[in-house]
């Protein structure tokens, strides 16, 4: 073993208080209320990377602040910015969890905490790999840690900040270490994510609710004119049905679908996590395929008239429904938006009022999973894990992978050392032990491969 | 002008004054913080119809009390009950009235208060009508008045206490009295009032709500499916597309649609009252048509996945629909549920679950309008508005009319005294001020032309 990998080994109990450390940090970002712990928590990773050996700041933002990490190996060098949170999801429901969510508890193999999976972990391991290799003779690579504190609000202010900065950056890669592998044993590099059009659609009829027996049968109803709107978003087979939607849509290689084939992707796991839901969709693809590679179209609440428990003879005046697409490239989410809006807008009968509000739109990302980043990567977790990664794509959204390939670098990688399942955002959220040990040591083996521009 | 008629302008003073002490008393039945407000009022109708010289008794429900008010006018005298309540909804939004809600406050011509319309006014006023009759020279018919205490929160006690005390009551004809009239000026006498049957339809595709990046595009989402199955409720022309639904539906004489063409009905005051919402439904049919003979299905509430303001990109697991259709003769309202679940049933995708719950059911009922109640009523309302009263159905739904005509007698008539508009269950509810008096004469009227047989 190499100097670095004894480093970790004589250190593993040392990160490990680490990690219980900045657990114990409740660091929720979206509330108010916890806003001084979140200050704490920068503080803490500040702290804590100027004890690896790098140089730290904490950088002022209009929200949460960014701490940046950095060190310098010289010209010739490449230069590896790495991308985590330290901020979490509020823990409720309390009740649901089997240890108290900020104190680090081993429960079997694994250590359960909010922010254990989603980001902490990631915080923890990204320092100590930076450290081992530091303190056991030298970092081989330059190195800029970007630690967010605003990733659970939507990172409102990173890409500002990174297009801001993008001078002094200067990055060759982008590694967004907050994700998850393929499977326990397997780890995964990610190349794309999807693209997000939300919109929400409004259909009024009147000035106000109404009595269903004073004018049922006289009036239109809302609820049935968005109904009938929802309904025509998909074909009855699946695909969607609002004109021009796949337009853009880039044709899948051959190649990539017969390597995804091949790697016997768990539907059955898939369908336990989905709460037992049928897996059905889009015809002509598998689930993965359905989820990486085609965009979808899906609605994420509806509501109009009473809706509290028992009866109420209400007809009501308005219905809402938001709706979102999961995009893919080469779709343009603005241009989507649109077409929704067409799509509404040709379905509305004469006498009522639709509305259609845009309320995000985001790129989809797709890099070319080849490259120094992806050779380097995948030499460095094949060593850890006696197995290739997977190269695959994710059906989320993740504006930064974007942001980053547009202002940065278009050598971006999303790799994360979770696994499926890990209660990210929910009660008992966990990672498995020795998955951080792992993580630092593909870390490690990373910067050598880099390094060495195999 | 007879004895009778005198006495009310005698009186009239004084009645306004007891309808003052009325609404004074809060008598909100949905509210149990009012349960003694509600026993107050009882006591007040009851004191009140002594001091009018009827016998007068309260009569113990499981729910709020009946008070009941009774004169013998010998074996040969026909019997007439008449049917109100002393309910009423709360007031809130309290911030919207112009006046005190429980204060009686006289407004241009109207009489403004919670409980003016509906239904304090026609408890006052039968009282009083009954006392006019009575102190000056007798009242000529046998008068049971039954006043309710819970009108407000669905009667669940008046059909069994009706059952219960068939024998005791034996009445020839039963005036509803909680209604409004046709138009100002333009009494009415309705003798049909729809059905009902109430449905909850619930469609659930797994156990929890899910990311709507990590699962959207490779599972069914019930959103779609529930706007699938509302959609399909209706033909695009506005018919309603559930098999079987029209079956039971009675043809509509000619002679009837002509004489209410012939009406006039308001169209525009229709919409006005509506918030300027289309007038538009089953093709082919007016639409006071419509709302009186013609059956709908309405949406009442609808609700899916996350409704706050801004965005979640949730994928639901569950989607529900309140369901409720308004029905005419012969439609039966459990067979209309079942046609609901099977219309249900059989839009469901394999490995979804929809499950239908029936909340109510209630027959349509409709009387002939014919016969001595409604020849003495239309003499009657004609002499005092100098004007014939319109026969007309009405869209709501009035368990107690099918039940009297179920228990007691098929001489039913629904009559009241406020007009469109009175914002009944609204803030600022009103009744024009010398409708109390056409009221009280009308009644005194009706007696007399019921008790002369014609």
């Amino acid at each position: 073993m190499s100097a670095p990998q004894d480093y970790v080994t004589r250190e593993l109990a040392s990160f490990h208080d680490d990690f219980a450390e900045l657990i114990a940090i409740p660091s929720i970002s979206t509330d108010p209320a916890r806003a001084e712990d979140v200050q704490k928590a920068a503080g803490w990773v500040r702290r804590r990377m100027e004890q690896a050996g790098l140089d730290a700041s904490i950088e002022q933002t209009d929200g949460h602040p960014l701490v940046v990490g950095r060190h310098d190996a010289g010209p010739d060098a490449p230069t590896l910015l790495v991308y985590a949170h330290y901020d979490v999801q509020p823990a409720d429901p309390l009740g649901e969890w089997r240890s108290p969510p900020f104190e680090l508890t081993r429960e079997d193999g694994n250590f359960v905490a909010r922010g254990a999976a989603d980001d902490k972990a990631q915080v923890v391991l990204q320092i100590a790999a930076a450290e081992a290799a530091l303190r056991s003779g030298g970092l081989p690579v330059s190195l800029v840690l970007l630690f967010e504190g605003e990733e659970e609000v939507g990172s409102p202010n990173l890409r500002r900040w990174v297009a801001e900065h993008r001078d002094e950056l200067r990055v060759d890669h982008a590694v967004i270490a907050d994700s998850m592998m393929f499977a326990p044993g397997r780890p995964s590099l990610i190349f794309g994510m999807r693209g997000m059009a939300y919109v929400e659609v409004d259909v009024r009829t009147g000035t106000h609710d109404l009595h269903s027996g004073q004018y049922g049968g006289a009036v239109p109803n809302p609820a049935h004119i968005l109904s009938r709107i929802v309904a025509s978003f998909h074909h009855p087979d699946g695909r969607v049905a609002v004109d021009g939607f796949y337009d853009e849509v880039l044709e899948v290689p051959e190649a990539l679908r017969s390597g995804w084939a091949a790697l016997g992707y768990d539907e059955a796991a898939f369908q336990r996590s989905a709460g037992g839901a049928a897996l059905t969709g889009e015809p002509g693809w598998a689930t993965h395929e359905r989820l990486w590679v085609r965009p979808c179209l899906d609605v994420n609440g509806m509501i109009s008239g009473y809706t509290g428990p028992g009866k109420k003879t209400v007809l009501p005046a308005v219905a809402t429904a938001k709706v979102s697409c999961r995009l893919v490239p080469d779709q343009d989410p603005e241009r989507i938006a649109r077409l929704l809006e067409e799509h509404v807008r040709t379905r509305v009968p004469d006498g009522v009022e639709a509305t259609v509000h845009r309320r995000q739109t985001n790129h989809p990302w797709r890099a070319a999973p080849e490259g120094p980043l992806y050779r380097a990567a995948a030499a460095a977790l094949a060593d850890v894990y006696g197995v290739e990664p997977v190269r695959v794509a994710h059906g989320g959204t993740l504006p930064i992978a974007r942001d980053f390939s547009e202002i940065l670098t278009p050598s971006v990688a999303v790799m994360g050392f979770a696994l499926p399942g890990a209660n990210m955002h929910a009660p008992n959220e966990w990672i498995a032990v020795e998955q951080l040990e792992k993580g630092m040591r593909s870390m490690v083996r990373l910067y050598e491969e880099l390094a060495a521009g195999r």
